[in-house]
């Protein structure tokens, strides 16, 4: 039962609710293969501690989240240390949130140029340490106060003034998939090999305040998720599909059944199109 | 000190603490000249005598909001009401808030599409009463559950199917502000008689549950209103600025003081730049 989950991974803060070895023992029984990791929780435990006990299980690591806010509280510092924590987990895949307005500005054209320049000065760091960055569009909804790039499109533009294998994009259907033109960007992305990571959420009202954490089950939304696997698949996309929820609701649950309904519901959605609502 | 006050108007949401003879009353008593009006106040009161109150008072009518939900819940017939109820109150103007998913639906295309057509549909029957449709596009953050129309661009592209005067858009600054393409198609709207209303509100974090009253006053967020006013006056746009805010904290406080507020934030924002933050 193993191959329909060969691309599988599951993000950390889907299962909050599990320490970092809970985690990896809940994937290798219900047979996922990877993980997105979260800076926080990696630090709390170690960076190598993290790194050994991941691999000791078998698992591999489908990205870090996350560098980035650049416009607000982050130091370049603080982005070289994300990088060298990527290496050091084995992943390729460093996912950049770029951050809001700075306090105080309404300069929102302005941010995102210092996003811009922010990403072009890691990019040498990064490579050295073969470690690609992964820009990430966040919902216009968070524009101010989370990530000044809020389009497919922008981010995708910050990304081709460098090489494909160095900077790259995030599509993830909760924040892009309102976006008319958000497909034909996520093909493009694909087809040129800068296509990074692949996140999958399930996006539902009433949102709750604050936003951050309506990002649903999959099938429990109206994001036609089946739909955009198969246009990256189509694309020539074949890396992880992440699942990636931050759900208060979910995190209340044991663990271990909200991985075993996860993976239910990735099968489903690939293998006979997105569950009845 | 009316003549700066010339073109501004005040959304009847603005002020739902006040019935609509205290809002005419304060309208005269601030030399506010105009109001935009909305269709469930305006039938409780009875919509004949609502236009002879307004008319009595004389304030014009900026825009009757609003028609659409052409996906969901309104019939032909309640938008066909919808025009009648415009023409009669005496303004030209109305807005069309489209609808987001049918109830079960994963098809936000085929949503835009239907929308596209339940407007070709009204468009006759609007014509003939005189009333402009204004085509809103909202916030992709409501794409799901309000109005599948998420951006002024797509807004453009149906009304640019008819004449300027038949079929425009509304550029409302908290639905657009994040959109780096907004700015242009305003632009483009203005220039060809398409920008039949424009509005104001500020935008806040963190936003409220269920989204819909976060909608600020002038001067408290992070849109740059004053480069939003001299974009429009610069691009040729001389009609009504309509300032419609939903926020819980502004209705729980004294209707003529958020009126008086709120004729303070505009004259700042137009004469010399916005308030500080």
């Amino acid at each position: 039962m193993t191959g329909d989950l060969a691309r599988f991974s599951v993000n950390q803060m889907t299962l909050r609710q599990l320490s970092l070895p809970e985690l990896t023992a809940a994937c290798v029984r219900l047979g996922v293969p990877a993980v997105g990791l979260w800076r926080e929780p990696v630090r709390a435990y170690g960076v190598e501690a993290a790194a050994a006990l991941v691999r000791d299980a078998g698992l591999t690591v489908s990205s870090l989240c996350r560098g980035g806010f650049f416009t607000t509280r982050t130091s370049p510092d603080d982005n070289r240390a994300a990088v060298d924590e990527a290496a050091a987990l084995g992943t390729d895949t460093l996912v950049l949130v770029s951050g809001g307005l700075p306090p105080g500005s309404r300069d929102l054209a302005g941010a995102r140029a210092r996003i811009a320049e922010a990403i072009a000065e890691l990019v040498p760091y990064a490579a050295s340490r073969n470690v690609r960055l992964a820009v990430e569009p966040l919902h216009p909804m968070y524009a101010a106060d989370r990530c000044a790039i809020s389009t497919l499109d922008q981010a995708l533009t910050i990304a081709e003034a460098f090489p494909a294998d160095r900077v790259g994009v995030v599509v993830d259907t909760y924040h892009v998939w309102w976006d008319e033109r958000a497909p034909a960007a996520a093909i493009r992305a694909a087809m040129a090999g800068r296509l990074h990571s692949f996140q999958l959420a399930d996006w539902t009202t009433p949102l709750p305040a604050g936003v951050l954490n309506g990002r649903a089950q999959l099938g429990d939304g109206v994001i036609d998720l089946s739909a955009w696997c198969s246009l990256l698949d189509g694309a020539g996309y074949h890396g992880p599909v992440e699942v990636e929820l931050f759900n208060d609701a979910l995190w209340a649950r044991e663990g271990l059944v909200v991985l075993a309904e996860t993976v239910a519901r990735y099968r489903r959605i690939r293998e006979s199109g997105i569950p009845e609502k």
